[in-house]
């Protein structure tokens, strides 16, 4: 690590999210930053990465110690951009977020938060992906301060273990204060879909997406039932999808 | 399970890929089969769902038993309007692929081909996403058939556990006979990448994503180990990101 840090940050909701501008206001503190953020809105795109189409990176603002680019790729392709194109160096720390919206439980596969920071892992960088329970555009983030920034502090000041990245999941701001930070396992929840089927002008059949969540997961360690208890969930996140109990037992 | 299984198929390569071509062929003996699959190759496109735009599913094909319709929508969506709006009952098997390319290592996190199959274990139906270790469009399949009938055959006979599902890798057609099945853990390997810089006839600079793939794992049993030794790689798959070593030691 040089003198300061040079710390990337990206998200899912656009390079104009209120959750993106908080994120950027808590890190300038600790280092050099470098913002890469789409111009659209890449919420549900998960680990999507842009193969088809080339991608046109923009700086648009600069100053010391800060810079903004805009792009017109996913969460991951603006990890893959910062460590591989934009960046003079290999970041020490990739920040995303602030999500509007939760993460946990079976969240974590379809945000483009949480790939960007699992991309960052991939490639041997420290990372954390912050979100808030709270899909508002407009949601209040004043509560979150000492939360981003102990555990900012611990990863900059400790690391991760190689292929490690942090899902960080904040309670809504309410009129109770949040009781702390709990580290906890992903919750079993699921979302159980309902498309709206639709006619468009022209007597098209269409659908959208729609759905609830549904948590059915009773275990006392999860990330689901550290927000309900108003705790900051922590899930320490790692890429290795093997069903290991299993590796004994299938046969072919 | 009705007298006849109720198979939904899909891909990332889009309804005019020949791996999915081959699917089809093997499946329909097996079962009823609806296809839905997408007009646009969906190749990296990971677990991304749409959102912000409404879907358009379209029947384009309908005989005894079998089923296409051509959708606008991902891997992952393809899955979900299946379940949820265009079959008549929830499947009893859902396969995707032939995947054109690898999905083994970390190439399963930006497969649309896997997150297809993941989508339908995350719902508790048994499933499977097959891929041939060759990138070609016009790959050659012929020798695939027994291997994807041995892994078919018994996941329709006893199922799967809950949640998981099966991420089945195909060595490339050669001289040497395919040797056998290994049932396997992900390897740690990944991407290193370079991308191309370039400028447009406008003089703009665009980056197009390129890269290497690197394999740095020395374990004995994992799917690249397999699939380099000419066997069929077979890992159980399960959407529990938690790093579980880590919940006892992380505090903050």
């Amino acid at each position: 690590m040089q003198n300061k840090p040079l710390i990337l940050i990206t998200n899912d909701d656009s390079i104009h999210a209120k959750g993106l501008r908080k994120l950027i206001k808590l890190m300038r503190k600790y280092g050099d930053v470098a913002v890469i953020s789409s111009e659209q809105v890449m919420s549900g795109m998960s680990h999507a990465v842009t193969i088809k189409t080339p991608l046109m990176p923009r700086l648009i603002h600069e100053e010391t110690g800060f810079r903004e680019f805009l792009t017109n790729g996913t969460p991951v392709d603006n990890v893959k951009l910062g460590k591989n194109a934009l960046l003079e160096r290999k970041p020490d720390l990739v920040v995303s977020g602030i999500n509007h919206g939760s993460n946990a439980a079976i969240n974590i596969v379809y945000s483009g938060t949480m790939a960007a920071a699992m991309e960052a892992a991939i490639d041997g960088i420290p990372s954390i992906g912050f979100s808030l329970d709270d899909y508002d555009l407009e949601a209040d983030f004043s509560h979150v301060d000492p939360f981003v920034e102990t555990i900012t502090e611990k990863v900059l000041r400790d690391g991760l273990p190689e292929g490690v990245c942090l899902n960080v999941n904040i309670p809504k701001k309410s009129h109770v204060p949040v009781k702390g930070i709990k580290v906890v396992r992903q919750a079993k929840a699921r979302w159980v879909e309902a498309f709206d089927q639709r006619v468009d002008p022209f007597g098209r059949t269409y659908y959208w997406i729609g759905g609830n969540f549904v948590n059915g997961d009773p275990r006392p360690d999860t990330d689901e039932k550290a927000l309900a208890d108003n705790y900051v969930a922590v899930v320490p996140v790692q890429l290795d999808f093997t069903a290991t109990q299993l590796l004994k037992n299938l046969e072919f």
